[in-house]
C-alpha cells in the first residue's frame, strides 16, 4: 500500500456509500519490487523495467507447490503473476490526481519463476529512467530512503526499509530475507546496464513484508492517521 | 562453436605458423542461449537481449559451490559470467568477413544466478529484433531449425537441436534438460514482450550440450570437414 | 512378489471360485528391503532387523508431499509405512507350506522418514541372524544372488538384481538408484554391528523397481510360467 | 559436557601439573542424543541403542559438503562419526568414581547419514533398558527433565532443555531446530519398539546447542561453579 493512496478512502466511501472502507495489500513479489523502485522513481523517473523473479515456494500458500514439481527444479511460470506485477507496480508508483488514481507510465516486462527456496523472493531488474543515475547516485538514494515520516515511526515499520548490500554476491534469500525482522527489502549489485541505465537485485521476505507484516503495517498506519479508531 | 567459424582455422594456422589448431567451446550457459538465438537472429536480426539465468550447480565443476551457500538459496552472482555471456553471444552470432571474426551488433544485458538445481541452466529472455516477429512466426522458425546439414548428420547431433514446448509451464530443468539425450535446447513460453518484441524461456543441459557433448560434436565436425584425420 | 508364492494362485482360485487371480506388488520400500534380505535370509536365517528409511518424495505419488513440508526438511513419519514394512517383509521372506502362506519369524523395528530427494529410497539396517556371517561372507552371498533362474531370464529382469558397492560412502540415491535401469537394489557399507551381526545400507529406485518395473517383471513371470496366456 | 564431570577438573590439573584446564564439547550429533538419553538412562538404565542419523550440512563446517554431493541426495557416511557417537555417548552417560571417568555400559549401533538440510540433526532411535518403561512413563520423564538446578539457571540455559512433541510427524529439523532459541532438544514419536523397549525421534540444532550455544553454556557453568573467575 502506498501511503499517499490513503486519500482515496474518503472517495471510496463517498462513491459507494460505505461507512467503512476496504484497503488491499499488493501481491507479495510486487511489494518488494515497488519498495525498491519507489525512491528511484521519485528521484529519477522510472520509464522501463525488465524484471525476472525467482520466487520461494511459500508464496503459493499451503499445500501449494507439490514437492515433485519443485525439488531440484525451476518452474518458469506462475499463473497471472507477470500481469499482476506490471499492473500493481504502475498503480503503486502512480499518483492521486483529483481523487483519482493515475498509474505511473512505466513499461514493465516480467518473467515470473518458482525456485526451490522456502521463503524469500529474489528479483533481478534492468531499469531505464528519465534522468539516468550512476550506480552510486542510485545507491545513495536507496540508502537515504525512510518512507513517509509517520509510517517510519509505526511499531512494525523497519528502521531501514531498504538495506543496501555491498558484497558482490548479495542479497540472497536465505541470508537476507530476515533483514529488519523480514520487513526490509535488501538491494544489491547496483551496476550499469548495457541497454538501459541500471541493473540490480532485490530480496524480499514474501510472507513477512509481502504479506502478514505488510498488512500489520497498513493497519497501524490507518490507526495512526485516524482512519481506524 | 559456430560451424561457419571453421573457416578461421586456416587463418589461425597461417598467422601463428601452427601445424595444428585450437578450437574452443563456449561457456555452458552461452551455448544454450546462442543455440536458441541463432535461428531467430538469422531470420529477424537480433538487436537487444535481456537475459536472466538460473544456473545449476554442476556448472561450477567439482567441488564447486559449497552446499551451505546454495541449499534453499539463490546466489545472484557468478564471477565473470555476465560479461562472458555478452561477449561470446556476439562472437558466436557474428560473421567471418575476409578471414576476420566480426561480432554481431547486439546489446545484451545479463543477470547470472545460481539456483539449487544439479544440472540444467534455465534462462529467461526479452528480445528485440530488426524485423519484429509475432510469437507464432518465431515459434515456426525455432521449430524448423536443424543447423547446417553436415552438422545435423553427425553421430552426436540431436535430431532436433531445438525442442519447442507448448505447455504454459515448460521448459523446466529437471524435466527438459535430457531432451535429445541432453543435446537439444528446449524453448518455451514464446510470447510478446511489453517493451521489446518477444519473451521466452530456455533450458539447456550444461554438462552435456554445454560441455562434454558439445565438445564431442565439435570433434565430429572437424573430422567430417577433413580438418582432423 | 516372491516367485515361490505363485504356487498360491491355484489355492486362491480354488478357495474363491475365481477363474482368474489377483497378484499384488509390495510397498515400494519393502521391495528394496526384501530384495537385499532374501539371499541373506536364505543363507543365514534372519531373526531381527532394525531399519530406518530415508524415502524420496515420489513414493507419495502426485501431488503428494507439499513442498513447504519437505524443502530443507525431514518428516519422520509416513502413515502406516512402518507396520507395512514389518508385515510385508515377514510375508515375502516366508514360505508356502501345504498351500498356506507362512510369514517368516523375524522381529522388525522400522523407522520411516521422508527426505528431500525426488526418487530413491535409502535404508540403513542392523541385522541379526541364526548363524552370524562375517561382512565378507554376507558380501559374497549378496554378490552371488541372481534370483530364481526363470526370473533372471525375463526381459525386464536386471542382470544383477543386487549391486554391491565397495566405496565407503555408497550407495546414494541420486547416484545409484538407476543401477540396472532402476531394477537393481544397491547395497553397501556391509560391516559389523556392535549389537546384532551386520550393518548395511541399501538404495532402491522406488518408482521403477518399487513400482512400475516390478509390476512389469511380475507380469512377465506370470506369462513365462503359463499363468497368463 | 556432563556437569557431573566437572569434578574431574582438579584431577586433570593435579595429574598434568596444569594451572588451568581443558574442557571439550562433544560432537554435534552426540550432544542431542545424550541430552535426550540422559533422563531416560537415569530413570530406566539404558543398555542398548540403535541410532540412525540424518544430519544437516552445516555440521560439516564451511565449505564442507560440495553441493553436487548433497543436492537431492543422501550420503550414508560421515567419516568417524559412528565411532564418535558410540564412544562419547558412553562417556557422557558415565560416572566419576574415585576421580576416574567410567563410561556407561551401553551397546550402541550407529548409522550416520548426511541429508540435504542446512541446520538440524534428526536421529531415529530404538532403545533397550534395564527396566522397560511404557511410552507414557518415558514421556513423563522427558517432560520433567530440567538438568541440574545450577545449570538450569544459567543465562544461556533453555527453560525446557527437552521439548516433547505430541504430533505424529514431529519433530522436524526445519520446524523444531529453533526450539528454545536452538538450545533445546525436541523429542517425538515415543512409542513401543517391536525388538527393544522404545522407539523415538529427536531433533537438535547442531550449530547452536551442538556447538556455539553449548560451549557458551559450558563457559557459564565454569564461572558459576567458581572454576573460571
Amino acid at each position: 500500500m502506498n501511503p499517499e493512496h490513503l486519500s482515496l478512502i474518503p472517495v471510496q466511501q463517498k462513491e459507494r456509500g460505505w461507512p467503512g472502507f476496504i484497503v488491499t495489500n499488493p501481491n507479495c513479489s510486487t511489494t518488494g519490487i515497488v519498495m525498491a523502485l519507489k525512491p528511484l522513481h521519485d528521484a529519477f523517473g522510472l520509464k522501463k523495467a525488465f524484471v525476472s523473479t525467482m520466487q520461494g515456494a511459500s508464496g503459493a500458500g499451503y499445500p501449494g507447490v507439490p514437492s515433485l514439481d519443485i525439488l531440484g527444479n525451476v518452474i518458469p511460470y506462475i499463473g497471472g503473476e507477470e500481469e499482476k506485477i506490471a499492473r500493481e507496480t504502475r498503480l503503486l508508483l502512480g499518483k492521486i490526481i483529483d481523487g483519482e488514481q493515475r498509474g505511473a507510465e512505466i513499461s514493465l516486462s516480467a518473467h515470473a519463476n518458482r525456485v526451490p527456496v522456502i521463503d524469500g523472493h529474489t528479483v533481478t531488474m534492468s531499469l531505464g529512467f528519465e534522468r539516468k543515475p550512476t550506480p552510486s547516485e542510485a545507491t545513495k538514494v536507496l540508502h537515504a530512503f525512510t518512507g513517509p515520516m509517520d509510517v517510519h515511526e509505526l511499531p512494525s515499520a523497519p528502521k531501514m526499509p531498504i538495506v543496501v548490500r555491498d558484497e558482490s554476491d548479495r542479497p540472497q534469500p536465505r541470508r537476507d530475507r530476515d533483514a529488519e525482522r523480514g520487513m526490509a527489502v535488501s538491494v544489491g549489485r547496483v551496476r550499469e546496464c548495457p541497454i538501459l541505465d541500471l541493473r540490480l537485485v532485490i530480496v524480499v521476505h514474501n510472507t513477512i513484508r509481502g504479506a502478514a507484516g505488510g498488512a500489520l503495517l497498513n493497519g497501524e498506519l490507518l490507526v495512526q492517521r485516524g482512519l481506524v479508531k
